[in-house]
């Protein structure tokens, strides 16, 4: 019997086990939808702590219910360890590992290379391996495959199949989750995809198929440089919009009534989170190697970078009109995640405007419902306070860095000395609220 | 009797005049959709040739039905003049006229000029007027205001109403036409808001009220950026996928799959058209008395500028895997209208690829259904030639600029010696076939 029709017929048994490689806000997701559709897997992670609470059927992915979590690991589908021999056990291998950027923002592939090399010395021979991982096009053809061949002694094609499937996990959103979202997939052969397909089947609703892995990994640098090109743009016009007495936030609400050839986009503080800040980033790395700058890239990073700065230099000149210096006052930050209604403050804005405030000489509190604690790039540490008329009317400055629902905009204005509303909380600017 | 209640009540009664200035691919709609609504509409023009076939009911605009106009000139709901002494006559007049770019691509404001000096020196009092021609913020308050209250000696908010209300033309829309497209308005004061807003009511279904002129006009300026902004970061990332041997297409069809956060643009050889090639730098003229540099359009500009030229590099690198240099050799031009299936080559990427290509020695000739004879700004001139078997497999070149429906992929591959397809109407590369 051959490898293939091997996977194939456990497929069609439902009896693969299914490795999970990286337990975070992908790979958690990932492993409990399998196991939800009757699938056993098996999750693997460095961090004791995760799979212990894994295996405790303790929830710590935003996305996931706990209960869904506890169902599955009651029932056995899922497990996890962090002995990566035991993916010697499985027929497919689904790698979810982080693809960060150094403090050069340059890609840090240490996570995709320590996977390989465990996966390469421990798998069986017919397995199936995909990256979800984000990375720049050509990484599981010229990154992963001479890693995997080299550590397994093993033959791409012949012995395992290799495949790229991005994921597209967008937290917080509730329409959306892991099973319903199409999932594009990419091989290096025919009969990887094939059999891809089959074993994603198993948990997601809709398959798109491409014809290389290259091409699924540029297709999921192209979904968030889009919103990166965009989120840029619109800081960048916001920020001049400002100059020129005009509501950002109300032009975009005006086009957003074309019916055609029209996608809003807010201005804020920055992009933050795991994947806009970072994934053009990816592309931008091997553009330099085939001689070409991605200049569309490079602007939106420029003004991404700037705007931590820009925010600061508003938050100065809005002390400046109630005479105050920044050294000295006192300034609460509302919200410190990247996003609203999510607990991740992963390349958030805010923490990089804290940052600088703190340099400037100013007496910082945050107040975040869902963050209770947070250390920044420069190493302060914070804990949330509460949220109050008496911590909202000692502040100098009050600085909107998030609009988590559960923000009362008239309770924030009624209680502040200033607001400096970088979200569109507030309705309307007046002596007392400034607006991005 | 106000002169507000005197033009409402005629707005009530459907007595108003409406006078359009400029019956061009916006103006004549206009003129039409209100005549069609039973309103008398006279339609200005300095062409006499125009106002002559307007009143002959003779359509010469691909979005209006020739019957369309038929009918409303034959009722004498429309009309059509030279003489703009006679906007004494009109309550309403919206001015269509246009807002292009000079050669050093500095916004070039004499038609705008022209037209607020005509109204300043012929308008009656309580006339409401509109500008619907895309500019740069702050033209209705700091460049119309003035011209007409010194050119009428009249006042604005007490003898007249200046508002900005920006067209939305879609060249070859089907489904979105002047009557449906929703209507952005914002005027000086209130009542010219109110005023401005019974009067597009009586054509337009939905208007869209914002607070000022200024946020009107960037609202246009928003939704061409975007389009701008994004049609060159895809010919960026399409010229960059060219190289990495990724078919950028497949990507932009995997990625539309993604149901939320992506609007899928399209690489091409450079934008066309009378809006998104110039509207954006409107913006950055008025941005620049702001000291703001708006490095996204820059950039995005910069991109769109040298595409003609990357794509004559495209095809002299397919002349050179022939053996042919591009000095004397036969290229022919499929499509020179700057989108499909309309009949306007208005800055189409198409005719400086041609003047390029015509320098280096090429002998050009071009094939469009919809446009019988084009000028180059090189002040080249062709007249399109039928499109055959012998003028396809004559040229050494086939270059597909505009994927106009009509055109038969299979019968232009089998037909031609060498296809450089620059807008994917070619399912596949081939020896044969290059694309972008």
């Amino acid at each position: 019997m051959t490898y293939k029709k091997q996977i194939l017929d456990k497929v069609a048994e439902k009896q693969l086990l299914i490795g999970v490689v990286g337990l975070g806000y992908v790979g958690l997701p990932l492993a409990v939808t399998f196991a939800q559709e009757g699938n056993k897997v098996l999750g693997f992670d460095k961090v004791a702590e995760k799979v212990k609470k894994v295996n405790s059927g303790v929830n710590y992915i935003g996305d996931i219910e706990d209960w869904e979590l506890e169902q599955v690991v009651e029932s056995k589908y899922l497990q996890a360890t962090t002995d990566f021999e035991k993916l010697k056990e499985c027929d497919a291998i689904l790698i979810c590992v982080p693809t960060p950027l150094d403090r050069y923002k340059k890609p840090d592939m240490s996570y995709i290379e320590g996977a390989c090399t465990e996966i390469g010395k421990n798998m069986k021979k017919g397995a199936f391996i995909s990256l979800e991982s984000t990375t720049y096009p050509t990484t599981t053809e010229d990154f992963m495959l001479p890693i995997i061949e080299r550590e397994s002694g093993l033959k791409q094609g012949d012995d395992f199949w290799l495949a790229f499937s991005p994921e597209r996990v967008d937290p917080g959103n509730q329409d959306y989750k892991t099973k319903n979202t199409p999932k594009v997939l990419g091989a290096l052969t025919q009969d990887g995809l094939e059999i891809g397909e089959a074993i994603y089947k198993l948990a997601i609703e809709n398959i798109h198929l491409v014809s290389s892995p290259r091409v699924a990994e540029m297709v999921k640098i192209l979904e968030n440089t889009y919103r990166l090109i965009n989120i840029s743009l619109i800081n960048e016009l916001a920020l001049l919009a400002g100059k020129m007495d005009i509501n950002i936030w109300e032009v975009i609400e005006a086009a957003k009534t074309k019916p055609f050839g029209f996608q809003a986009f807010y201005p804020g503080p920055g992009v933050g989170g795991h994947c806009i800040p970072l994934d053009p980033f990816y592309l931008e790395h091997i553009a330099k190697k085939f001689n070409f700058e991605l200049s569309m890239i490079h602007t939106a990073g420029h003004i991404d970078l700037l705007m931590a700065h820009r925010m600061t230099l508003k938050i100065t000149s809005a002390l400046n009109r109630h005479k105050k210096s920044l050294n000295g006052s006192k300034v609460l930050f509302l919200g410190v995640a990247y996003k609203p209604n999510i607990d991740d403050e992963r390349e958030s804005p805010a923490l990089k405007i804290i940052d600088e405030v703190v340099n400037k000489g100013a007496e910082v509190n945050y107040h975040d419902p869902y963050i209770p604690e947070i250390t920044t790039e420069g190493n302060n540490t914070f804990r949330s306070v509460v949220l109050s008329k008496e911590s909202l009317s000692e502040a100098d400055c009050v600085v909107i860095t998030t609009n988590h629902t559960v923000f009362d905009a008239s309770f924030i204005e009624s209680h502040s000395k200033l607001v400096v509303d970088l979200r569109n909380v507030m309705k309307e600017a007046s002596d007392k609220v400034y607006k991005l």
